[in-house]
């Protein structure tokens, strides 16, 4: 370690007091946020590409090679590891395939990473492989490089799974936060907290009776047609951990602008909201897999809210509120009665291993 | 899972009998090998790229919106995470850089996906990631998109990093065992089996005095003066799990050619023959981060010695061998007492965690 003088590294921020790591700094919160903030920014810091990491999107997007390529990578640790509506397997596909598809990017090439805990059954991990080649061909990407570790028992939880992709961003195509701007029109492109509500209907300890299927679901295909559409989009993201409370917080800190959400508008299926009724928690707040949040120009919503409705992973789609000038970073919610409250994000995560 | 139909699902090949994952199945080894052939390969399949996994090699090479590309992916799960010329950090970075640019391509951009376990010192994360910035910066390669997420304690063992890379094949330069002939000779970078023997001599339980430290380096520099030579190279590889011998035995398999080492060409510091020796290890089994093995026909191998021996990661390169036609698939090794033995590969890992 000498020639890296690592010696007098220090902590730049406290972390709220935390000295270790906690669940919830995985949780796509505050708590993660801070921890990508002040470790691995400034430690990532002084590349030649340096300024796409402080673009903080779902993909980074550089040009190379004449190509303007988007590039994603995300482990999944989800706990159980088959759950209703899908498993690790098809989960890990369809979670990057829709990091590199928010970009605006057809995503074309994925690798899979494994790291399997001594003692997994190798017919389950045939049944994960298999699912991951299914859910690959059924979105019409290839995974073409890959990593198998083992790590001795009680050091892993069966599989993890990173997948990473690269995908192809279309000519003309700029989407980021840098573009949302008040007057936007915001869509949810349907009903929200399927996923997190299914997996926590079969979490160990919390297991209730339900119907509720995660959504998990490829949606490269659905932006692929927005894309074609002309429609004026600003920017796209898909509201995994955290949900879609912190997803537009994250929108609203980045472009420096307030959001108005309508809460009734906000598509919920009822079997979620009574989920989350009794397990005390915000829909807003809970994990989707299959589902995008756009910005587009106001006058472009018609128009885009009809291509999406068409396509089967947007039959739900909806516009949930609007972009304003006041009230710089802060979400708001207009409620049923009239009143106004604050969408905040969740400090950690509700349940952590989602995703 | 109804819509997969992954029932029927059986595993094609009976993995040595063996039902359950054991710590040999990341090995890199003849056990690692079963697993990708049986579990993934066919479970990947029949995808648009498919072709480029059963390239097989280090990085997927494929043509992307006019570029061409080299895409790799790599976990890292070393254990201890801080060994003599390294820690899990750099050897994450060093690692994809290395295997992108085994293709001849040029590394460019790096994703990081961490998985931590519960309870790390944040302290420690801040010294890893600061490592990883160290040597991206070093490398002259971008970290440009990263995931965090936290597994309880007991599931995991402080930090599991995961690297992809992708990067930017000169034009004409196509490397792979396809291109590997009879008369090809065959140039390691420098003494083999120490990052190996350095984990080994930090292992738990294991420990011994030793000042042998981790070759851990990144190789896009000297590939890069490599291609530039314009040697007519055929194939590079990076021989890390297994060691030069599981390079030397793919390579042979894969490109239906005979491989015939001279053993005492084969460079090998003292103190790694000893260690080596006390521990019962062949040091051509034993991982390197920081070596390169070159198959160069036969007319360009002096230059492109000289080219290598002329870069701080290529002085101690060597020619340690020939192509043959004779014994197909097979590698041998001239003693020096003039004998002839076959070079296998370990059915397993000497040591797992190593990378």
């Amino acid at each position: 370690m000498s020639e890296f003088d690592l010696e007098g590294w220090t902590c730049p921020a406290p972390l709220r007091n935390q000295p270790n790591i906690v669940m919830g700094h995985g949780g796509g919160g505050r708590l993660s946020g801070e921890l990508i903030e002040n470790v691995f920014v400034p430690a990532f810091a002084g590349t030649q590409l340096a300024s796409v990491l402080s673009q903080l999107g779902d993909a980074a997007v550089f040009d190379l090679g004449g190509a303007r390529l988007a590039f994603s990578t995300d482990s999944f640790v989800v706990r159980p590891r088959v759950f209703p509506g899908g498993n690790i397997g098809d989960l890990a596909i369809n979670g990057t395939i829709n990091d590199v598809a928010m970009s605006g990017a057809s995503p074309i090439a994925i690798s899979v990473g494994v790291i399997l805990e001594e003692g997994l059954a190798i017919e389950e991990l045939g049944r994960i492989a298999a699912a991951m080649g299914v859910a690959a061909r059924k979105a019409g990407v290839s995974i073409v490089t890959g990593d198998t570790k083992v790590v001795d028992r009680g050091h892993g939880d069966g599989i993890y799974i990173n997948t990473s992709g690269v995908g192809l961003v279309p000519a003309g195509c700029d989407l980021g936060p840098h573009r949302v701007r008040p007057g936007d029109s915001i869509i949810v492109s349907g009903p929200i907290g399927m996923h997190g509500i299914a997996i926590m209907s079969v979490r160990e300890g919390l297991e209730f009776g339900s119907d509720i299927r995660s959504d998990s679901a490829p949606l490269n295909g659905i932006v692929s047609n927005m894309i074609a559409s002309g429609a004026d989009i600003h920017m796209m993201r898909d509201p995994t951990r955290g949900g879609v409370a912190a997803t537009l917080n994250e929108i609203a800190l980045a472009s420096g602008t307030g959001i108005e959400i309508i809460e009734h508008a906000v598509p919920v299926d009822e079997d979620v909201r009574a989920a989350c009724g009794f397990l005390g928690l915000d829909p807003m707040c809970v994990a989707n897999e299959g589902k995008l949040v756009a910005f587009v120009a106001a006058d472009s919503c018609e128009a885009l809210l009809d291509v999406m409705q068409r396509h089967p992973y947007g039959r739900g789609a909806t516009s949930i509120g609007t972009v304003v000038e006041a009230h710089p970073g802060v979400v708001v919610a207009k409620t049923a009665i009239g009143g106004t409250r604050v969408v905040d994000f969740a400090l950690a995560e509700q349940l952590p291993r989602i995703c």
